[in-house]
Order: C-alpha cells, then sequence, then structure tokens
C-alpha cells in the first residue's frame, strides 16, 4: 500500500493514486471498479477528462458492494477553465458531484490558471477547449476576466460550505503559487504539476516544501502521453522508457524503467498518478514504494537528466499564446 | 534621438532612457544634468537605488536651466517590495515624489512581485534587503500577505489621484502579467524585465506585444552589471562584449559591440535603459537607432545566443527562495 501523507490541513492522502486523464469511456468504470479492488484510494479526475459519469459508477460498484466507504476513499476532481468566475465556480463543482454520485469531494483543483470564457452547460459539456461556436469555427479561445484570488476565494466558499475537504492549484509556475499563499485564507494543500526527469522542477519542489503544499506530479513518464496524443515535441524526444541512464537504474534493480521513473518521484516526496489497464502494472505501480528502493546516487543520475522539458504547455493550446509557463 | 513609443494609453515615451541603477549619489545629480543636456529624457529610476534625492538635483538644475520643462522630462520610479500594503503604497509614492521634488510620476512600476514585511521610513530608507533588526541579524527577509492586485489596484487609485500618469510591472512572469491583465481596472503600459542574448524572452515579448504592453528591458548587457556586484554566476559566465558572435556583427557595422547589443533590443520594439558615465557612450546608446542597423540574419544570430540565463533572480536574495521564476 502507498504511504500516507499528512496534508497542511491535517487531511491523510495516499502517495499513489489513479490518474483518469486519458482513461477511455467504454471502460472506466471496469477500470476504477479494478483499481479499488487492487488498493487504490484516490482517483484523480477532473471535468475536462469528460469520464466523470464512468468514474462514478465505478465507486459506486465497489462501494455497493463493500469494498470500500466513502470515507475511505480520495476522491478528486478540477475545476475547468470556462468556469472561473465565482457565479460558475459552484456550478461546476456541483456537476462534477452529480456524475460521480458523491456528495463531497476530498480535494478540488484549480485546473489551469487560465480563464476562458463561459459556456453554459446545455451548450457544451465539459467543455474543454472551446469557448463558444464563433470562436469554434475561427479556431480561437475567448478569455474572460476573472483573477486567480477571486476563482480560489469562490473555492474557499465551496470548502466552507462541505462541498470538498480542501483546495489545490495546478499547473500554477511558483510566483503564482506565492500570490495564492499570500491571498488565501485557506491554504492549499496540493501543486498538482508536470513533473518528470527531463522537467525536474527542484527550486518549486524546495518551495513547495517550505510551505508545506504537498506537490503531485503528473507524466510520470515524460513524453510518453503527449506523444500518445500526437505531438510532435514528444514524439521527438527520446522516451524516458529507453532511456540509458533509466534503464541502466533499472536493470541494476531489476525492476522495469517505469518503476525507477515512480519510484524517483516518491523518494523525493512528489506523490503520483500513474494509469495502468494492465492489473499487473496497476499493482505494481500502487506498490512502487516495496518494489524497489533506489540510492542518493540514482536519484541524482535521474535528476541529471533534466531540460527543463515541458510537454503540457497551453502556450500551445488554439495557437493562444498563454504565457503561463513563461 | 530615440524613437517615442505610444503606449496603451497614448502617452509617449522614448525608446532609450537612462538607467539610475547602481549610479553613485556624489555624481548622480550631475549624470542626470548632462543626459538631459545630451538629449535624455527619460529617467528609470527606483525607491531601491537610493539616489533620487541626487536624481531630483539633476533634473531640477536642468528645468532651472531652461533646458527642459517638466512635461518634457519621462520620470520613472518604483515602489519596493515593503510598500506593497495599500496603506503603504501611496506613502513610498509620496517619498519618491518629495526626494525628486516633483508632483507627478509619468510611470511608476511593482518592482518585483514580491511583498516584503513594511518597515516604517523613520527605521530604514530606503529599506532595500531589510525587513526589521531580528530579521537583519539572522539575514532572512520577512513576507507580508499581500496579494499582487492589491497592490495594484492601490497604485491604480494614486493614477485617479493625478500622483502617477501610467502603471507598470517589474520582474513579472508571463502568469503573473496575465492575472494583472485579468484583474485591472487600467491596464500596466509597461512592463521591465530583464532581456538580453542570454535571455531572450521570445514568448513573453511575443505575449506582451498581442496585449500591447510596451517591453522595457534592464540589463541589455547581460553579465556585465552583475559580475560588477560580485555574482558568481555573472562572473562565471562570458561577457556578451567579447562574445564572437556579438563581436563579428560589431566589426561587420564598424560599431561597438555595447552598439550592437542595443541595437538588437531595439530593432526587437525594447525600451531600453542603459547607462553610462562616459559623454561619448551617453549619446551613442541614446542614439542607437542611427548609429547602425543590424540585418534579419544579425538578429537570428544573436537571439540564438539565448539560454534562459537570468541573473537577477529573488531565489537567491538572503537564502528567501522566492519562487517568481520557477
Amino acid at each position: 500500500m502507498p504511504k500516507l501523507l499528512t496534508l497542511n490541513n491535517g487531511m491523510k492522502m495516499p502517495q499513489v493514486g489513479l490518474g483518469c486523464w486519458k482513461i477511455p469511456n467504454d471502460i472506466c468504470a471496469d477500470q476504477v471498479y479494478e483499481a479499488i479492488k487492487a488498493g487504490y484510494r484516490l482517483f484523480d479526475g477532473a471535468t475536462d477528462y469528460a469520464n466523470e459519469v464512468e468514474v462514478g459508477k465505478g465507486l459506486k460498484r465497489a462501494m455497493d458492494d463493500g469494498i470500500v466507504k466513502r470515507q475511505d476513499l480520495f476522491v478528486v476532481s478540477k475545476l475547468w477553465n470556462n468556469f472561473h468566475h465565482p457565479d460558475h465556480v459552484k456550478l461546476n463543482l456541483k456537476r462534477n458531484l452529480k456524475d460521480l454520485g458523491l456528495d463531497y469531494l476530498d480535494l478540488y483543483y484549480i485546473h489551469f490558471p487560465i480563464a476562458f470564457k463561459f459556456v453554459p452547460m446545455e451548450e457544451r459539456y465539459p467543455p474543454q477547449m472551446y469557448t463558444g461556436k464563433a470562436d469554434e469555427a475561427k479556431g480561437i479561445l475567448t478569455e474572460e476576466n476573472v483573477p486567480l484570488l477571486d476563482t480560489y476565494r469562490a473555492l474557499e466558499e465551496c470548502q466552507r460550505e462541505g462541498l470538498i475537504k480542501s483546495i489545490g492549484i495546478s499547473n500554477f509556475n511558483g510566483g503564482l503559487v506565492a500570490d495564492i499563499l499570500r491571498g488565501c485564507s485557506i491554504k492549499p494543500v496540493a501543486l498538482q504539476i508536470e513533473h518528470h526527469p527531463y522537467l525536474t522542477q527542484e527550486k518549486l519542489l524546495e518551495y513547495c516544501k517550505i510551505h508545506d503544499v504537498q506537490v503531485v506530479g503528473y507524466s510520470s513518464f515524460g513524453p510518453q502521453s503527449f506523444a500518445d496524443c500526437g505531438m510532435d515535441l514528444a514524439k521527438n524526444t527520446p522516451p524516458l522508457f529507453d532511456h540509458p541512464v533509466i534503464k541502466k537504474i533499472a536493470e541494476k534493480h531489476n525492476v522495469s524503467t517505469a518503476e525507477v521513473l515512480l519510484r524517483w518521484a516518491t523518494q523525493r516526496g512528489v506523490a503520483i498518478i500513474p494509469k495502468s489497464s494492465h492489473k499487473k502494472r496497476l499493482l505494481s505501480n500502487l506498490n512502487i514504494d516495496d518494489n524497489v528502493t533506489l540510492t542518493e546516487e540514482d536519484l541524482k543520475s535521474i535528476s541529471g537528466l533534466n531540460q527543463n522539458l515541458r510537454f503540457n504547455d497551453p502556450w500551445d493550446w488554439n495557437n493562444s499564446k498563454f504565457p503561463i509557463f513563461h
């Protein structure tokens, strides 16, 4: 079983969870159910992943079968960009709860520090890369003038009402994290960011440690997920699974390169949310800490691969040039 | 004479000004006076530079001598980190005005997206890297929980009162600039950032162009200013003045490497604020556009030196780990 991390509000969060991004709708309920049977308790979902109804079905089946109770689970979702206005935050959250079939979330993130124009749910849900029909025809995205603290404070209100147990921020750079810390009443418990050996984020990790904000890393395998989406940068980057440094360490410890990548993250104190449709890997990911322990030298070699190479950069979204990492 | 740029509020700003950072107090009034005689109209000062009384004396002498009128000048100052609280913003600004002997500023920046604990002026002014005696003894800096938009909105109030003609932001990363744009009532006219061939900031420049925020580049010569301060990173970085790529282009055009560096910036549309104590260089800097025009290929070669190498990173201030660029 993964280690339980204590968040800055006292809540316990498993260091390993199941990432729900790109789990296909037709197999999603089953995968969530199987993951619970395998021992997973944290499910990292989002409005944007467009599979919360199915995640919810998997959770419900496991609860109905008596495998887990609601209080054993740590269910995570994320506010999407079109719902940043304080008038719309709770609308998004209530839809997440309805789709998941729950009456509260354990953790709710602001998915990106970017505010899109509101789109009514009747028009499109989840809106994803859509801010209206006219914009879609032009291939553009329209922003909304809601600063991040307004959105964050609306989430604080949702926490006070008991709809969420804690607040997180995702894809915020260090300067934006600092500004939330300066303006919040309820501290964010977690920052979710892209994190892998090509993007090691040493200083942001150190800053979050100082301020007791748990870092959750996504895309632990680096280019992999983005190459699958057809991104050129990712396709042209040597896969970490085949990287000689990672392979050598994997061979030395007699584990897979994937295990090396995940263990490097957990040994740095980062929480991880890999996904897998293979039962064996699902288990091996969950119990990564039991499979292998890397040496200080291993960790250093892996971190030495850093290139500040980021695959998830909204600058590129529909040519919209969102500058959040520049 | 330098080109006059039209800011997003209609004001005209010279593309070349005199940077007042590190002008020694004993020669500062004379240098400002000489610069005005040479044709300078923009003076880029700051609370932190600790020489505003002397800058003001230079300005006054030139006005008293009938060389310029107040309305011919473009006087710039910057709010220091200890005065971010809305209760203290005007206190800092009024002190700038008193020291400079003026009743308004043309442009007033937030110097850094970092809020230090307030220090009364009687205790120390300018406070620079100081947040109290106890902190000083420990070598630390204490922050204040004032989010940037609160400070920015206090500046908007100062503009409405006529104490400043426009607002700027400095050392903000792209994500922070976007959040100001989402939350402001009066748009910032300028973003002042470190800018040189080792830190070309392409995307931030492009973003500012799209949103009509003028970029002002400081440290146009790269490591030079920071090597003078004794910074190891700067001392260990090859000086741009001696860089073979810059030298080759300088020789081709029969100008100095300094001129190449400045002209590269102005041809990118960036405003610059070099300083010099040499009359000849003062003139050559001011009239940089008349001295040389680089080819597209020159510009590309120079921009190709980019290493995302930043010398002014508050992460390093008193080991305080301010994450604004991470």
